[in-house]
């Protein structure tokens, strides 16, 4: 792991590094408390299709939890996106569903399969970058890991969650499970771990029935459903503050922020 | 309205009511801070299908209410319940719907149209009753006041939010909406104020389709439905905490606990 650059913002680093996995450079950015000291639950945050590690809602969470909490956060940019190569089969994966979403068609399960393919690549990526970040003496190995994940983040997130038991909490939603989804249902039956999942009544993009779906694989014990109305994407500002008490509990605090 | 009997347990004053409505005595009980002085948010809280305005759990949170945020709860005993008149015929449907349920037959149908013939009586009732509280100097009128009820509560709430606009933020929950229920349709298409809706994943009682219905028909702007496994009733201490949280959000603080 390569740190490439940082700077400090309200007693916050931000640091920008580099892993390489499989032959690929990995890009992520990492932030913790600038004197932070020891180790500190970790919150890995995986963005959106089409978006990428510096997503600024994702850096605005990241920069508060980091400050207010005291936990590090990593980012890393999924394949295809943030610069990776790929970027064009991404961008034409966009298009095409714009294109869908243009003429009435259902995109979800289309979306929901590719995902699938991208888990594929990003699970061994996100599982590398972990190993990095738990050898940092400020993050620590075997403290709690959270992870965050919304629509593409979301449906990486169950696949890496159910293979890595690292995590101990995490935050999914804005993606479904699908009839023929074999592999996403088993992976989502693995999960037992603490579980906030989030649904937009309106999403036009996941059907509610494949949400529903999902969220009824978990294998997890406790899991909440939240749903507020709205589409894919315009989640309320009540929901990213429940998110904060879920790491909150679950991840409890540092001994030194 | 007629204090009949008081005590003050951790400075939250507890005072049993009773009240003619349309030629019947109402009972209710209403919790304050005991050093309350001036005008406070009011909760009114429904009791469930055979319980009453002292269950337990409502007692608590009642007490926790005006002891933590300073606010004024009331509960009263619901057509049949409590001790009231149609305590046979409550009896009467509480054992038709254990014989149905040991038999595997759905009630949720059943329950709600019994639900609503029972609001025509009990919304009268909580606007007589919201109408003396309000006459309280430690209450006043025109503030904030919030609903909450499940299961029976729940569905009477429904009616009473509809009907009544001091009413500014409710929780539902455990209640649906079935086939042909065209009033209660109404009623929560003219539902405006925040809303927080709980459905039990696993609701033996309210099938999830109808609590979704529901929450579809809900003509609020901000409303949140939260779902967890488990069964009718079993609704996780995390809601407990939501709610708290829900109102304390709409409702204020008051200037003087």
């Amino acid at each position: 792991m390569n740190f490439i650059s940082g700077n400090e913002t309200d007693g916050v680093n931000e640091q920008l590094f580099e892993l390489e996995v499989a032959g690929e450079q990995l890009t992520g950015a990492l932030w913790y408390p600038a004197r932070a000291d020891g180790p500190r639950p970790l919150v890995l945050m995986g963005h959106g299709g089409s978006q990428n590690k510096k997503f600024p809602p994702l850096v605005a969470r990241a920069q508060r939890y980091a400050q207010v909490f005291g936990f590090a956060v990593a980012a890393i940019d999924m394949p295809g996106h943030g610069g990776r190569r790929g970027a064009e089969q991404a961008a034409q994966f966009g298009a095409e569903i714009g294109a869908r979403l243009a003429q009435g068609q259902p995109v979800g399960e289309f979306v929901s399969h590719r995902m699938t393919g991208l888990a594929a690549q990003a699970v061994p990526e996100w599982q590398a970058a972990l190993d990095a970040l738990q050898s940092l003496d400020f993050i620590g190995a075997g403290g709690p890991v959270g992870y965050w994940g919304l629509s593409m983040g979301g449906a990486i997130g169950v696949f890496l969650a159910a293979a890595e038991p690292r995590i101990t909490a995490a935050v999914f939603g804005l993606a479904g499970l699908f009839p023929g989804q074999e592999a996403m249902a088993a992976a989502a039956a693995k999960i037992s771990i603490p579980l906030e999942f989030v649904v937009q009544w309106q999403d036009e993009m996941v059907p509610r029935e494949a949400s529903f779906a999902l969220f009824e694989a978990f294998g997890s014990k406790e899991k909440s459903l939240h749903a507020n109305p709205g589409t894919h994407g315009r989640v309320t500002n009540l929901e990213v503050e429940n998110w904060e008490r879920f790491f909150q509990r679950h991840l409890g605090t540092p001994k030194v922020f």
